[in-house]
Formats: structure tokens, C-alpha cells, sequence
């Protein structure tokens, strides 16, 4: 009874919101395919058509779980992006922004690696992770050309350098949970004086 | 009954290896959880009892699945390591060593995500990962180190320098499989370029 006031209580945004937030959780624990939607429903403590109701299936619950994720990290990183620095700083600070927000990130990597993984396939999913990282890789970029024209960063390949940057990332983020060994804001900080050394001096 | 023939060929050892191969595949492609011993001896066309005369259980078969990919890995590493080439080319041998055997590695590299992202923990099986990459870091700590020594690279620091290698090489093998854009050869070769750049000029 206490449950159903609650559920009552609560409005469809949010409702929505609370069912990615655990799919999320669950995605990212175990495995998309090990994952049903009356498992989420459990976890929510609501009934399973309810979910139905919000999401046309399993499908469209990943590729909204992901959009939703990626959207919160890019506000975040949107935090990192201040052109008003300059590309050197700006970059450093954007860096160091992965650490607060590491523990979803690393949810998103796992939820991303799985679905790779898996046979299943949606067009739309694949477009979501792509653009992730495009426009990662499009930021990185943007930043050391600006760097170099400024004659701030010494004149490396750019394309090369931002994507060895974006797979440090993942690296670290990879390496937080399948190495267990807790040292995200360090390693952030040695990407930080790796990119520090492209300075000229 | 042409399958009967076909098991009772296989001596132990060579059956221990086709389940420990098939598992491999099923847990890369799915999950630990997914994954049950009866899929295993499905796909391996044996009795799932059969399997348990092998392994205990299955968090045994998943450590000697990891234990079994870990010491493949390392003969092939082994191939890179040769003293007498110079630390810079070692280091050089080993990262290219890496391509060849890729899909090896990017199937450990998906379990032991899986692995370290659930709530299953083995003390054995945490072990064999912290070697893989004690090992790992052992090794590229040890070429730094003898190449400054001879004057052959810059005075880097030797522990970040490595760390930031090993992490590199996570992400090329976490983004094989999460972007899927099948950039392995072309990411080691940027990498090893990376390696180069520490030369002394």
C-alpha cells in the first residue's frame, strides 16, 4: 500500500527517469541479455507493464538508458568546455571533469562493451555510441589545433593525438573496473601531464 | 553416433581444451551469468556432466578459461621479448606482438570486465588478473628503465610512463569491441610511434 502511494505520487518524467536510472544500474551489473524488463520492474517495485507503457521493449531501454547517460556526461563535460581558457587549459579541465563522474562512466563502458559484444544490433544504438565518441574525438581535435595555431602545443599529428587521448580514456575507465585497482583520479592526473608535455618549450 | 565417435577419439587434455575454447567464445560473446555449463557442453556436443568430470563448477572453469588465455597470451608476448634487440626495439616487438593475437585479447579483455563488473568474486581468479598486469607493468617498467639507463630514451618516469602504456593498450582493446571500428593495427602502430617519441633526440 505504502508502494502504491508512492507510485502515484510519482509523475511520468520522473517515473521514466527512475526506470533508466535502474536499468542503468542493472545494464551495467550484469548483462543486457541477463536482464530482463521484469527484473527492472522489481528493482523499480512497479509491475512490468508498466514499463511497457513508458518503452516499447528491451531495445529502445538500452538505446534510451545509453542516449540518457551520454546526455548527462556531456553536460558535465560541457563544465570542461570553456573556450574563455584557452585550448590548453580548457583541455586539462575537461580531463580532470572525468573524475567526479567516473562511476557512470565506467557504467557506460560496460553497458556499451556488452551491447558491442552482443549479436543484438540497433541502428539506432550504433549511432548513439558513435557520436559519442565522434564528438570526443572532434573536441580533442579542436582543442590541439587550436593549441598548435596558437603556438601553445608543439606541432603534433592532431588526429593521431586525439584519438591516443580518447583511448586513454577508455583505457582508464576499462582498466577502473576490470583491474579494480581504484586510481582513476591519478591516472587522469598522468593523462593531464602527458597532455601538459605537448606544451612547446 | 558419429558424434559419439568423434568424443571418444579425444583424449582428456584435448577435450579439456575444446570446453575450455568453447567457454571462452560463449562467455566473450554473452556473459559468465548467461552462460550456463548445459550451453558449454551444448556447444561442445558433450554431456554437461562430462564437463563437471573436467571442472568443479563453473567459477573453476572460469579461472582456467582466464588462467588458459593469460598463458597464451604471455607465449606470444614471449616472442617480443628479446633481451638482445635493445630495450626500444623489445618494447617495439611486444606492442606489435600485440596485433596478430588480437582477438584473443579482445575476448579476455570483455571477461574480465564482465568478471570484475559482477558481484562473483574467486580469490583465485583475482589473482591470475592481478599478475596478467603485474606482469605486464613488470615488463614495460623493465625496457624504460634499461633504455634510460642506456641513454636510449629521455628520463621519463618509469612507473607512469608504463602504466600509461598498459592503460593505452586496455583502450585499444576495450575500443575494438566498443566502437567496433576494427583500428587495432593502425592504434598499436600510433602507439609504438608514442614509444619512439621517448628517444632522446
Amino acid at each position: 500500500m505504502a508502494v502504491e502511494k508512492t507510485r502515484k505520487r510519482l509523475d511520468p518524467a520522473t517515473r521514466a527517469e527512475l526506470i533508466l536510472e535502474t536499468a542503468l544500474g542493472l545494464f551495467a551489473e550484469r548483462h543486457y541479455d541477463a536482464v530482463s524488463v521484469r527484473h527492472i520492474a522489481e528493482a523499480c517495485e512497479i509491475n512490468a507493464g508498466l514499463i511497457y507503457y513508458y518503452f516499447e521493449n528491451k531495445d529502445e531501454l538500452l538505446r534510451q538508458v545509453l542516449a540518457r547517460a551520454i546526455v548527462q556526461l556531456q553536460d558535465a563535460y560541457a563544465q570542461g568546455e570553456r573556450r574563455a581558457l584557452g585550448p590548453a587549459q580548457e583541455l586539462d579541465l575537461w580531463l580532470k571533469v572525468h573524475v567526479p563522474i567516473a562511476p557512470r562512466i565506467i557504467s557506460m563502458v560496460k553497458i556499451m562493451a556488452d551491447y558491442s559484444a552482443s549479436r543484438i544490433r540497433n541502428v539506432e544504438t550504433d549511432q548513439v555510441i558513435r557520436d559519442f565518441y565522434a564528438r570526443e574525438q572532434r573536441f580533442l581535435e579542436d582543442c590541439l589545433q587550436r593549441g598548435i595555431a596558437a603556438k601553445i602545443f608543439q606541432p603534433v599529428d592532431v588526429a593521431r593525438t586525439a584519438r591516443a587521448i580518447s583511448l586513454q580514456l577508455d583505457g582508464i575507465f576499462y582498466a577502473a573496473q576490470a583491474r579494480g585497482d581504484e586510481r582513476i583520479a591519478q591516472d587522469i592526473g598522468n593523462l593531464c601531464a602527458i597532455v601538459e608535455g605537448l606544451r612547446r618549450v
